[in-house]
C-alpha cells in the first residue's frame, strides 16, 4: 500500500512537472512572437543645423582633418550615414534627386566592399546640375532611370533586404540643411518586402534592354 | 482510508485545475500583448491607371452620376479616400504641393462635420497654378505655411492622432496617375506620436502671429 502511494505521488509529480513545462513552452513561444512583432522603428527629421562629417561617423579611424568644418555631433544626417554604411549585402536606392556627394560616396564605398548597389532615379535628373549619376556609373554602380515624362518620385532605400528608409528626403544638400523633411526607418518585414517587390518591379521595368514598353 | 484517498484525489484535481488556469491566463495575456504589437501597416503605390470616383468610395449613397468617368474599382487613390474620409476627430496635413480638388474636397467635408483640420504647406505653393490653399481658407480650414526660401517638403498626414500616412506623394493629379509614388500607412503609436510632435512644432513655428523667428 505504501509503495502504491509512492508510485501515485511520483505520477502526480510527473503530471505537475509536465504541466509546468507546457506553461514554460507556451510562455517562451509567445514571448518570442511578441518580440518579433516589436519591430524597430525610428523617425529622423531635417533640416540639420550643420552637415555631419562623413569620416567621423563612418570610417574606422574617424575624422583625421585638423580643422574639420563638418559636425562631429550626432544629428539626422549622421544617423543616415550610419545606417547606409552598415550595409553588408545589398542597397536598393530609389531616389528622385541625387546630388549629395557624401551620400554618393557611401554608395561607392559599399559597391567597392562587395555590396550589391542598385540605384533608380528620374531620367530628368540625370543631367541636372550636380547630379551624381555619371559618377556612380563611372565607378561601376548600376543606375537605371525611367524614360517617361512623369516623375520617378520615390525616395526610399532598402538595406540588406531588412531595413527600409522612406520619406520625403531627396539626396541633396538642400534637403539636409534647408528643407523640412522626414525619413522613417523601419525593419518591419511586411513593409520591407513590399518595397523590395516594388524596387524589383521598377528595376525590371527600367531595364534598358527591355524597351520600357509598360 | 477510502475517504482519505477521495480527499487526496480532489486535492490533486484542484491543483491540476489551478495550473490549467495559470496556463490559460499566461496564454491570454501574451496573446493580447502579441496582438498589441502587431501594428497595422500597409503600403500603396502609385500611379493608378484611372482616377477613383470620390463619391463611390466616400459617400453613403455612392456615385449617382449616370455616366461616371471615374473608376469604381478599388485602387491606391480609393484607399487613400477611404482612410481620410473616416476621420472623426482630427486631420493634420503636412503636404508640399496641394492641387488635387478631390482630396481637398475630403478636407472640407471633414471640416464641415466637425473634424479639426489643420493644413501646413509650402509658401511658394500657395500661389502656384491650381493651388487649393485659397479654397481651403475660404471654407474656414486653417492653413499655415513656412516663409523661408527652403521647402516645407513633408508629405504626411496624421488622422485622429492614430494613423500616419507618409511617403513621396504630393496631393496632385500627376502624383495619382503619372508618377511613381508610395504611401506608407501605419498605426504604430511610436511613429504616430513622432509625426504628431513634428506637426505641432511646425504649426507653432508657422503661426503668423509669431513672426517665424526660428
Amino acid at each position: 500500500m505504501k509503495g502504491h502511494n509512492v508510485l501515485r505521488f511520483a505520477g502526480y509529480t510527473l503530471a505537475v512537472g509536465f504541466l509546468t513545462e507546457i506553461i514554460y513552452t507556451v510562455y517562451k513561444r509567445l514571448s518570442k512572437k511578441s518580440k518579433a512583432k516589436n519591430d524597430t522603428t525610428e523617425v529622423i527629421f531635417f533640416p540639420d543645423s550643420q552637415v555631419a562629417c562623413i569620416d567621423y561617423f563612418t570610417k574606422v579611424n574617424g575624422c583625421v582633418a585638423r580643422d574639420c568644418k563638418f559636425s562631429h555631433k550626432e544629428n539626422s544626417l549622421s544617423k543616415l550615414f550610419m545606417i547606409l554604411s552598415k550595409s553588408t549585402k545589398s542597397m536598393d536606392v530609389c531616389v528622385f534627386v541625387l546630388t549629395c556627394t557624401d551620400l554618393t560616396d557611401l554608395l561607392i564605398q559599399a559597391h567597392k566592399r562587395g555590396v550589391r548597389v542598385r540605384v533608380i532615379t528620374d531620367c530628368e535628373q540625370v543631367d541636372a546640375t550636380g547630379s551624381q549619376v555619371w559618377r556612380l556609373r563611372s565607378e561601376g554602380v548600376a543606375v537605371r532611370t525611367d524614360e517617361s515624362s512623369f516623375f520617378m518620385h520615390h525616395k526610399f532605400v532598402v538595406i540588406d533586404e531588412k531595413t527600409l528608409v522612406n520619406g520625403s528626403f531627396n539626396w541633396t544638400r538642400q534637403a539636409i540643411t534647408g528643407n523640412q523633411e522626414n525619413l522613417l526607418i523601419s525593419d518591419n518585414s511586411t513593409l520591407v518586402k513590399e518595397y523590395c517587390k516594388q524596387f524589383d518591379h521598377l528595376w525590371m521595368l527600367y531595364d534598358p534592354q527591355r524597351g520600357q514598353l509598360d
